[in-house]
């Protein structure tokens, strides 16, 4: 396998094209930027969190037989998936009421849900990536109907697995963020990644939060929160 | 019937209890309010015009096997209405991109859709009323399933009939907000009112602006606009 053309440059990674056509070299980057970009810095070590974090996590799903674009981890900040066209749609699962759900709801920070919510959010950084409904997602020719129904189970399911996991580390699940895409023969997959970045984790006696928070409203250093995360599910900087 | 205490005052009208417990005494007052009153004024006239608008509408979505709350006109300015615990959802049905929807989404302002398009808003002046999802109004507990479902299913029909009566007089029914509350017996009713204040209206041709957009955006005198309107629904300023 070889790493080829730089075919992408987003926020927290590069995708770099390889010598096969229907697989991508992804760079995790040490960027972090919050509030649709306004607050941005370089902390050392985040790329590396997040992939070895990412890597365990989408390992840990295709053991409870979901699958996703993730096909190796390469290198401590590197890894390799499957190409495939990103859906233009976060899709964001909670369990615990926080950050934008809080704001948008008054319901109060911490509160549990009974049942999970699932939110789809339009891939768009000039609008401010807003909340929108199915219909608005058919409007924007942003998915079809089989494809949102689709996503909702299948993020729901990552939820379950992901949940039950985080509790078995000591770690409350209460939200995350997650992208699909199509490969060429039209298969829907998980994509992206699943990291600190993009789940908040908080630690279930002290609720101690753990994740992407803490760089966002300065609660401390984001590489020791990252660092517990994958200490506790039982992974290690040292690759 | 008896106008009796007021129960209620609105940013546009005042609820007053009857000598008949299930029924309502509505007085449309002349209170302008935009942006979630940041704009406000006092227009003479406009609490007749919205009277006279809201009634003919109602009556005309009667004739079309709508039911609403409403049941008669009780003058220039009043109404009698059932009374109804108001569910606290704004729903709103668009036909033609304009106003949060052109901003959520990006689509061209004046684009029109194939198919109308739906949005729940969570109604709550704090809150700035956000949109929300079928989630949100589950764990707001704002209504139940088969409500949310009867409140789409009953705004999408009256769309069909308002679209094509607003047609036939040479208007556009761009979008429009609607409100539902359950009589004492439970049954979900269309309430609150249908009028310009809560309705796009553009002229077919020149596609002027007739409705509460010429007071949001200062685009001339709001009472010409709904007379406007009042005129070619065929009714009159004079009871």
């Amino acid at each position: 396998m070889e790493k080829q053309a730089l075919l992408y440059e987003g926020k927290a990674k590069k995708l770099y094209q390889t010598s096969e056509s229907e697989l991508l070299w992804v760079e995790y980057k040490d960027d972090a930027t919050a509030f649709n970009g306004e607050k941005q810095d370089v902390l050392s070590g985040k790329g590396l969190l997040n992939n070895e974090i990412s890597s365990l996590l989408f390992e840990k799903l295709a053991e409870n037989g979901i699958p996703s674009h993730f096909e190796k981890k390469l290198s401590s900040t590197e890894q390799l998936v499957i190409k495939t066209d990103i859906i233009p749609l976060e899709v964001v699962v909670r369990n615990v009421v926080a950050g934008s759900l809080h704001r948008r709801t008054g319901i109060e920070e911490g509160t549990e849900l009974h049942q999970p919510i699932v939110e789809f959010y339009y891939k768009d950084d000039a609008l401010g990536d807003p909340l929108i409904n199915h219909d608005h997602i058919r409007i924007l020719q942003a998915a079809v109907p089989e494809q949102v129904e689709s996503m909702k189970e299948k993020a729901l399911a990552v939820n379950e697995s992901l949940k039950t996991h985080f509790q078995s580390c000591g770690l409350i699940l209460v939200d995350f963020k997650l992208e699909f895409g199509t490969t060429a023969d039209g298969t829907l997959i998980l994509a992206d990644e699943i990291s600190p970045d993009t789940c908040r984790l908080w630690d279930e006696k002290t609720r101690e939060k753990f994740d992407k928070d803490v760089f966002r409203y300065g609660l401390g250093s984001l590489q020791d929160g990252y660092t517990e995360i994958l200490k506790r599910l039982g992974g290690s900087v040292h690759d």
